[in-house]
């Protein structure tokens, strides 16, 4: 029986409330405290590597972050403590993170150039679709991430003839070009042709040579074509999935033969010519 | 009574006809003159930065300036006098520009500096399409809007995600890159990474280390996935929309239920069964 | 009566034929040697530029280049003296391009530097489809000729918008980097944020301050966006043709009721049931 | 009769099942070998590229290249002699690539430069997807060649446009920037107007003067509505056979006709009318 909780049990489940919890008012502040903490402490890891700060306010800098450290170690440990299934938080996705965020500052005790690392906590901000638990957005982040995972192959598919080409691109330019130009390895070469085909261009290597510069002329153009096709696969799919929500939503179905996919402004079935139910 | 006007009233009636209106022919004018006066006006503080030509010119471009602002904060104050409702055009979207495109010339007599700001003026040519009065581009204009709009909250789910990618990004090629190679902290990097992202590709900042280079390749590669996205949302819209309004042009209507929207090629109203009409 | 043509009148038909025709032997020949001889003065004035070639050749190439020209001046005679209403062509596009080919090679007697200007010729290349006669390509660029013209409006309002956002953006800039960053001046600035939203980021100016560099990844951010929506006009007007073209080519016509837009794969009409001729 | 088979046959036979099929375990274990072989070999050219690397460990990339060059004879030769038809497969695609993998080396006994040609080896990693014999990817593989393979036509067509235009505003930017700012022959000029056209933008070549950067600015702008042209044709193609992939998912067949491609929500056989069967 479950009547007589102790009072460890009692402490315990307020603190799931407060950790796990979103609808109660304990719960959402603790959440926003805690995205603010998260923010605050990623800027105070960015601003320790700007030199004119670091030197004037490392100190005071370092001790904010210990603080907040232990303020996640604390917290880490009462997720622990108050869930049920330890284990499954452990070695869930948010589990690790959240311990990612507090590792590398121990670990900054014996090897300080790891307290960089702690940037990792940023990680930790994607959990704010979860806290700020806006149906709209959670349902376009879905939508997004249904029609990547549904052009993943062909994406794949693209990406291995791109990076085979550029091999080949590189290795050509390399032979073309020369050491005096930057090409100075076939690495770099790839390097360069995989900064070219992509149209960054960062011009830190960039053909001299007339055939050089006429072959880049070449790769660039057939990289007209070649942004296309991921543009091409992610937008069908888009395309696809947008035109299925708008005007085919599937909240109708016939009450008669059962007949799906009806335009959402549909009053008679397609298929047996009963009037549909209204929305 | 208001039959009988007093002269004040009928001059207010008149000016708010030129300022306001577009179908008369002094309205045109003005609107003409002012569209002239605007662009003039944004040309000369343009001019009076580059610095051979304001080193001979700068009096010249001044007293022009001061014309055109007194010219524009005349306009102003006319405006505010004669319209009905002063306060809901003070605090409407061009009630705005319209005292920005002034206030910048009048702070300039205490801070000099300032005088470049009346580039704002700049966005008084947005009134460009209520002047023209073209209902094509206007109706293009609101396609435009709302495929945006629709597009607006997975554009903003995106982003989120790319800033987040980016800051992870930045931070670790500032600890794979070091000091040298212009990654001098982690703000800096984070911008570099959206240069690379982004495809821009400056090549102020770019790596030197083969671990580096490496690493921004597997960056571009996925930038390459990644501008994939808002292209795709953006172009799902658009496509929706288009292809509503090719195959739903708006000719039809049903003489009995007055319901609209059909198919170009619809004989029956899906409404109410009747016989549509012939275009 | 035109049963006895003068002499002239015969030679007058006969060059008609091999300048204008593109059936006979004659015609198609004269049509591949004047491609060949474009292609070729072309590549002389190009060459021509080329320092180290135009030292030792520049004699060479000047006189290959007055033999080409000689000939297209008697080409450019002989059209207009073949054709019934010679004003016709000469106002048209391309006898205006077959009159710009010849004159800054005359022009040049007087004012050498024109020399460079024949290269316009490279605008006769255009002719080279109506050469061809293939079809299936000229279908292609009247597909392509059209899908952009349909969205030539929408292209036009958001290269507006574009123009007005780099003018406030350049302005932003110039006031927040000042000019050790080679925001020397507004108009440099504007030039810079057409260089940065296009993607296309030479580098040759590039914020150094944070404040400038944070301004300008806020604006590539917008860039992703705004990058987005001329693809995706022109994508939609696309995907409209396209799929019209494909499943709908419109050669099936009820031969019952009149209806059109099958599919071309439908056996029975959709609208009175009737069965459709084959193609 | 060939009931009696000679050793040699039957030596003929098993060589053959290794090294073409894919479903015996000695088959695939082969290929898995190569595919390790050749990732291998393709470091070891890239490495030996590397000045660093190249200085100490010369003779041992030498010797492994060696090594893998004899094991890739020896199954060059194997292949030819193991096949029904080895003509046949020496002028194939696949055949053709596997001479190229071996034939560098041997030249670079005569001339040493060609050894890093080996590089095309690279090539040999298209087998990929027959050995992995994954039906879904070679199904995606073959989507998108046909997708681009329809697109070809409107691309070639795009192309030459682009050329045509990067001719003109080459020279363009010739005569406009002169010698000093990089614009040294009009071939530089081209090339220059294909990086900024394609977004590219290496910087090492970009305009100084007012005018100039302007005309740039012009080529920017033009150049957003160009790049959307190949991204909207590719994309198009692929909405349509992803459109027609989801909604014609080819479950259905006619009882009667054996027609297929129904809706997936059809009931009745657009071909002969008989009532189709439920999924």
């Amino acid at each position: 029986m479950t009547k007589h909780k102790s009072k460890y049990e009692i402490f315990r489940e307020k603190i799931k409330i407060i950790l796990y919890g979103t609808n109660t008012l304990a719960g959402r502040m603790f959440d926003l405290v805690l995205l603010g903490l998260i923010l605050l402490s990623v800027l105070l890891v960015m601003l320790d590597t700007v030199e004119g700060i670091s030197k004037k306010y490392h100190q005071q800098l370092l001790i904010c972050e210990w603080i907040i450290t232990i303020f996640f170690t604390a917290e880490y440990i009462l997720r622990i403590i108050s869930i049920q299934k330890p284990r499954k938080y452990a070695i869930s996705f948010y589990g690790i993170i959240d311990l990612l965020a507090i590792l590398p500052m121990y670990l900054s005790i014996f090897f300080p150039a790891t307290s960089v690392l702690t940037i990792v906590r940023v990680l930790r901000f994607l959990r704010l679709f979860k806290i700020l638990h806006i149906p709209q957005i959670s349902h376009q982040s879905y939508q997004l991430k249904e029609a990547l995972e549904a052009s993943k192959e062909k994406i794949l598919v693209f990406i291995y003839f791109v990076v085979i080409s550029c091999v080949i691109i590189g290795a050509l330019m390399y032979v073309v070009e020369g050491k005096e130009s930057g090409f100075t390895s076939i690495p770099v070469s790839i390097y360069w042709s995989i900064v070219t085909l992509t149209t960054v261009g960062y011009g830190d290597i960039s053909p001299i040579t007339p055939l050089g510069q006429f072959l880049a002329s070449l790769v660039m153009i057939m990289g007209y074509g070649i942004i296309a096709v991921p543009t091409g696969i992610v937008t069908a799919e888009f395309a696809k999935a947008s035109l299925r929500n708008s005007s085919v939503s599937g909240k109708k179905t016939c009450t008669q033969c059962n007949a799906q996919l009806h335009f959402d402004n549909a009053k008679y079935c397609y298929q047996c010519g009963k009037t549909l139910p209204n929305n």
